[in-house]
């Protein structure tokens, strides 16, 4: 590595600021180069931190951050803000135990003016705190939210933009538009966007504008004069707004290229100057500088290890006794299942790759609909799918179901709708850490009333609960969530069948003392079970729950009776979820026996290896084993 | 009445249809009369459905419901379509328990598309139901989805449109523009549809088009050839869309007057024929044929009885014994603290007076927030806010808090911001039923790490939470959740003083049962021991935990240390609430009393007044002596 380079004189941002304009781009393609070599090796998001290195590097040079606020949405093109603000060398631990988070992180860094994870939050965050700014009198701060073209899908993206465009505080939205969210974006905004990029006419009378003004002597033109002759030009042709942005009342600037580092430079020092909600439009490209993520955008969005020199991903060579990945098994099973019933149809908000719903949309084009992000959108479009007799697959991954509440309560629940929800990444979900564990789907789900809510310990189960909610029998909303990753059983592909609703399984028997679990974490008390059973000899009891509404109280009066100590596993919080349920159960019946809860506590949990966390919270099989040999 | 005119001779749709063009505006009137004259008996909302009565004249009208699908956004502006919809003569029961709903209800009406109550999901729902007509191959279905301008700045609705605009599915929104939604809309959306409609030469220019194919002419030219015109001169101007509803890939038409029938009907009759999404923006006159309601659209939304001759709200006269509603206790204790703490500002999603924070609005403009229907940009707008040092009081009715539960958790708790979180209408609502009840909140916040919970018994109690809340030792979220409706202390204006986080209060002890409740439901209880004790002369114990989250535990254990029987009230679902609570407590510390939970049962809750619903779900006063009485 040349260490020569002045990137490896930066420690903050200062550091940056000292540089001359020409050196900029030295630091720029350094950074790529680290985040590229880093990323290769300790794996992460690779595509949309390539594509924002120069607005990063332009972004850091032209505000006075940390007094100025960047707040970067979703947060994961944000690792060249990382290493730049003091997280160089701390980077080799990105995403793992212990280490620094994959996002934004308030508690990481005064760098992070807001914390992420999630699509959509940064305008209204960054409205929030331009707001705070004009009342504490602060009025030079500036706060600029950096948004994706797919975030900004999202409801409260525009949520945040209505409101910004009536506010008189110094808010920059930098509009990242590389048609691209995970999969490619969807949905008329983005075909917009293409339109207005494309569209030469109106940029040029622009940039005539402005070229107009001269060179350096457009430094000296106040900027107020131009937009006024912009907006003469407007009015001339049209009274009203020509831009969806202009509509909502925010200047807009753009389209540029978002890896020209002088332009951005020239352009963000013009608009530190302007007064009032601004949008700035950047082109870019996802995986900038790695040819096979420029041109495999999805692939490459978190490619795990690659070779730097060829780009090619390190397979870690294909292993046929492996069990399938339980995306896998949803994916090819939704279309054994369409095949059979044509009324099924699948439904994403923009995780057609990640949850494998990609499989089908092969398939059945017509039959999948990636609504982009925009999980509101995805349970009440699919609560009106449902009304009129089709029987909607709604894939949400646990943690943004969480947006999609009161539509769950609202337009599916209480209209009685039989709407099939799978939430995928259900449970911890390992390196991406407190912002995506699915933690709280059991809790926030069980009382809501008419509704089922199903979890699955292995593949076979997955298939059958799919099975079985899309039987014409089925009248209510029925929830699967399962986790991220690989089931158990490498033939999967097991005869469909109906699971019982409301029915829970008898694993095995015996001793004083039971597990009650639920889902896939069920595994580890299985081997807990067996590593007890090898080391006292002593036998136990596993009743696997799989429905958690309605709670199959017949299995638990004969567990009730028959154990002394109960134990509840779930991969999900203690407070609300199974434990919760069981105990209402217990207090109901008068039962008095004592009952252990295990499950994720009452705190948010960190980023880690999934056997990390489960160590943490005390769910992995060492741990069951540990506290059932305790029980002996 | 003059029974002869049309309207009476109209049962259904179909009746509507036979009639003549001309007999419309007839019936027209005479259906805005029996709103009149039925909501100034029976209390409802008022404005929105006399602002809609033409339009839903006209789409029934034109339109071959309930073949074709009409999905009325929020729904209370629905009253003429129930009326004219087979129930007119049921119209009397509104609201009541056992009578219809006031809003649209799929189990009510086969004419009810789709249910509806809380804001913005018209265009998802009718899009989903557009895309099963599209895949059922019945493609002559028309969907109409009939939504406000305050409801279009919901991002659920934008989600809707960004969708739909890339759907070739029969869908015509019809966007109600009064520029009022409870009260006056807010954000730049509401701005740009008031420039739109006071711009006068693109429509000048629509309606040249227009009028070039000529009076009757009109109808016999293919639509295709007038739109292709427009668009021809549009992309003369500019080769972008130049209208926010175009650039989302919506054909747009209007603004039309909403009161003219005549031209209601052409418009739609033409739109009929028209393939792909759609948008007839309709300008309404919120309260139309009530001056009164017109001059005042905030205070006739839901006015209570008045004089249909006058217009005059009757007032059930000013008493002063009376206790004041929770709203005026927090709208004005707010005011009180945000003098001593110029930290304090308040954010509403568009419902200044329903929350009285328009009490603040009037002393503070600049620090009150109203963000349009937008809660979940209210809560991350919030967390901004309080990022930056602030103290945000976000006030939102506790069933649309539904809404923002991914921000309270991944933007609030997730970040440690101390957004001060007012729930207003939680509990039962009354009138406005199953989808206004704030019956979830107590269980779906409890899961959320970091979280304070509390619910204030009384008046002094919830400024006491409030002052609690603002001080600077607080660093944590903090929800305060309160009923809609009067208190119990007529002489509220008590001493601001802390109220212990986590600390709950013995009201009175005796006997072998006691009563835990949390917040104003617990007035209830006290009454009832009043009640039982006077008719049995024994004693029970009462305590009011006042926060569910930190749980007392100290005071738990000495009531289960004390008491044989113990009853959990609460006026929220019982499975996840305090009942849930106390059950875990009461297991993980080997406690084997019996447990009695009382709340909302495991069903949605329908409409009436709280009275009636509290007997219902067996939490009125009578009901608990009753149990109590047993319990001896």
């Amino acid at each position: 590595m040349e260490k020569t380079n002045p990137f490896y004189q930066i420690h903050t941002p200062e550091d940056l600021r000292r540089l001359l304009p020409e050196e900029l781009p030295q630091v720029a393609d350094e950074l790529r180069k680290f985040i590229i070599d880093m990323v290769s090796l300790h794996p992460g998001h690779l595509g949309a931190s390539l594509g924002t290195v120069e607005l990063t590097v332009a972004l850091h040079y032209v505000f006075n951050t940390p007094y100025d606020r960047i707040i970067w949405d979703v947060g994961h093109q944000a690792y060249g803000h990382k290493i730049l603000t003091g997280r160089k060398e701390l980077f080799s631990t990105n995403r793992t135990y212990g280490g620094i988070s994959g996002f934004p992180s308030m508690a990481e860094s005064e760098y992070d003016s807001f914390g992420a994870g999630h699509s959509s939050i940064s305008i209204s965050a960054a409205l929030g705190m331009a707001t705070a700014s004009v009342l504490k009198g602060e009025t030079d701060r500036q706060h600029i939210a950096v948004i994706g073209d797919g975030a900004m899908t999202g409801g409260l993206a525009f949520e945040g933009l209505n409101n910004a465009g009536v506010s008189r505080s110094n808010i920059l939205v930098i509009l990242n538009d590389n048609g691209i969210s995970i999969d490619a974006s969807s949905g008329a905004l983005s075909k917009y966007f293409t339109r207005m990029t494309a569209s030469k006419s109106y940029n040029q009378f622009r940039n005539s504008v402005w070229d107009m003004m001269g060179g350096d002597a457009r430094l000296s033109f106040p900027k107020r004069f131009i937009s006024k002759m912009v907006g003469a030009f407007k009015s001339v042709i049209s009274p009203q707004a020509v831009n969806l942005f202009e509509s909502l009342n925010f200047r807009y600037f753009g389209p540029i290229d978002g890896h020209d580092l002088h332009t951005l430079v020239e352009v963000l020092q013009d608009l530190r100057t302007i007064q009032g909600p601004k949008l700035l439009h950047v082109v870019t490209k996802k995986g900038k500088g790695v040819k096979e993520a420029e041109e495999s955008p999805t692939l490459y969005h978190a490619p795990g290890k690659f070779d730097v020199r060829t780009g090619k991903i390190l397979s870690s060579g294909i292993n046929l006794s492996l069990a399938p990945k339980y995306q896998d098994v949803f994916g090819k099973t939704i279309i054994e299942l369409a095949k059979a019933n044509p009324k099924i149809v699948g439904i994403t908000p923009a995780m057609p790759t990640g949850c494998s719903l990609n499989l089908m949309m092969k398939k059945m084009p017509e039959r999948v609909f990636d609504v982009g992000i925009a999980e509101q959108h995805a349970v009440t479009f699919s609560a009106g799918l449902a009304a009129e007799g089709m029987v909607p697959f709604c894939n949400i991954y646990s943690s943004f179901a969480q947006r999609a509440y009161d539509q769950i309560i609202h337009d599916v629940a209480l209209q009685k709708l039989p709407v099939v929800f799978c939430l995928d990444r259900a449970g911890l979900v390992g390196e991406d850490g407190a912002t995506h564990h699915g933690a709280f789907d059991l809790a926030f789900l069980r009382p809501i009333p008419g509704i089922i809510i199903s979890a699955p310990m292995n593949e076979r189960e997955l298939r059958n609960l799919m099975y079985t909610a899309q039987l014409p029998d089925n009248k209510m909303p029925f929830v699967i969530r399962y986790p991220r990753g690989r089931g158990v059983t490498p033939r999967w592909k097991t005869p469909l069948e109906i699971q019982p609703v409301g029915k829970g399984v008898c694993l095995c028997e015996g001793g004083d003392t039971a597990i009650l679990s639920i889902g896939a974490i069920g595994n580890n008390a299985k081997k807990a079970i067996e590593m007890a059973r090898a080391k006292s000899g002593k036998a136990f009891g596993h009743y696997n729950m799989i429905y958690l509404k309605p709670l199959d109280e017949d299995l638990l009066h004969e567990v009730f009776k028959r154990y002394k100590k109960i134990i509840t596993l779930e991969d999900g919080v203690i407070n609300g979820g199974l434990a919760s349920a069981v105990c209402e159960f217990s207090a109901k019946n008068g039962y008095t026996q004592k009952l252990i809860p295990l499950g994720l506590p009452d705190r948010f949990i960190t980023h880690g290896s999934v056997a990390d966390l489960q160590r943490e919270c005390g769910i992995d099989v060492d741990s069951i084993a540990h506290l059932l040999l305790k029980s002996i």
